[in-house]
């Protein structure tokens, strides 16, 4: 499933509020969608706390491991958003006042708003491109294969489609799910079988309880349309080897 | 905040259903409250893949760095779940036949449903101890460090819990909350002076957006509440003197 063509990526999600539990994180569901939707496999996610220092370990080792590395928070006023220091820091290149990053700034707050808090939101590492930001003008970057955007869903999501077309992926992933009433364990050793014969998709199984009763949810996956429908059908043709039938369960 | 003696832990979040965007992750909360209860700071979270070589390499790291490593997933009977052989060799340790383990799936399982894919949750790392599970019996297990909980959220807060009380925490964490109608910008100052006089005190800057009014709220957390006490009594003193009134915006 993860051939060496395979175009692939990362997600650093950075903020302390996810790691105390104050909040639940809201980024890697949607990011994942968008990018196999590019064909771009989400291969890892990392939750990283308000750490400069962490944070630019761990930019430097994803951004060796994989194609694509997207970090989601910490590009605010507050002295808790250190992301820009810490990208700056992971490719060794200084802070500087971006100019036009400044200038989106100068149309969101009046003059005597431009505190230096504010202002820190334009210092950016040398060599970044803007990412837009439409909702609140406060821009990401980009520097290499590093894409920096903010924590806040619906910003965040906006400015991921502004980039959107900047990715190169391969394949669109596409997914097909099968489900049954049929204990997963009763499943496990046909579908051990079913992944051996089809090595270019992934064969992921999950139990559900609907109704009191057990069932299990086959989502196939890769690259390749007609490899998915293949194994969907052997997937049916194993539930009913084993006396039931598949049935429709929605997001289960 | 994190000085020598904090007890750290990591979880690592096993499944491709998380990085695929078919699963919202649903452990990382539960879990980040649960030992903050127990005075244990959650440091980091990682979502991976059902790779074995990939977990096992992220478990010895985290093990190494963490005082602590909790895994949700990959523990059931299908070809997907590979915890227990990464977690096997990460230790460098063989898998075997566990007489307990197995002895809880005959509670469960009828002799004709003990198929060899029911089987391999018997299958455990040599050494390991094991989790109970008082939802549906196959156990979770301790080797080290490192728990090996479920993935089903119900599971893995149950086996939690029957573990709680073999972490050794520091203090329990705790943390407050004062919020306020102002822009985050404007109280950015204000809270970096706080944070600089309050080292032991984690000051945590969160905006929202309430009936079109743009407000912040400031979380201070640590282990030592009358520091916290006094970190947000200085807040309110930054709020009054930016002409605004802490209010009380529950979960904000």
């Amino acid at each position: 499933m993860n051939a060496e063509d395979t175009v692939t990526a990362c997600i650093i999600v950075i903020g302390n509020e996810i790691l105390s539990g104050r909040t639940r994180e809201a980024n890697v569901q949607f990011l994942a969608r968008r990018l196999a939707d590019l064909g771009i496999w989400l291969a890892e996610a990392r939750v990283l706390p308000d750490d400069e220092a962490l944070i630019a370990r761990a930019v430097n080792r994803c951004r060796a491991s994989y194609h694509y590395v997207f970090t989601t928070g910490g590009i605010g006023p507050t002295h808790d958003d250190v992301t820009s220091a810490a990208i700056a820091k992971a490719f060794g290149v200084a802070l500087e006042r971006n100019a036009d990053a400044f200038a989106l700034l100068r149309q969101q707050y009046k003059s005597e708003d431009m505190t230096p808090e504010r202002l820190k939101m334009a210092d950016l590492p040398v060599g970044a491109a803007l990412i837009d930001n439409p909702v609140s003008r406060a821009p990401g970057f980009r520097l290499g294969n590093v894409f920096v955007l903010a924590g806040v869903p619906r910003i965040m999501q906006a400015m991921f489609e502004g980039i959107a077309n900047e990715l190169a992926g391969g394949k669109p992933l596409v997914s097909q799910t099968v489900a049954a009433f049929v204990p997963e364990g009763t499943m496990a050793g046909g579908l051990a079988r079913l992944q051996e014969g089809h090595p270019q998709v992934e064969v992921g199984s999950y139990p559900f309880v609907r109704d009191g009763k057990l069932g299990v949810s086959v989502v196939l996956r890769g690259p390749e349309a007609d490899s998915i429908t293949a194994a969907a059908e052997e997937v049916e043709k194993l539930i009913r080897s084993l006396g039931a039938e598949p049935v429709d369960v929605g997001a289960e």
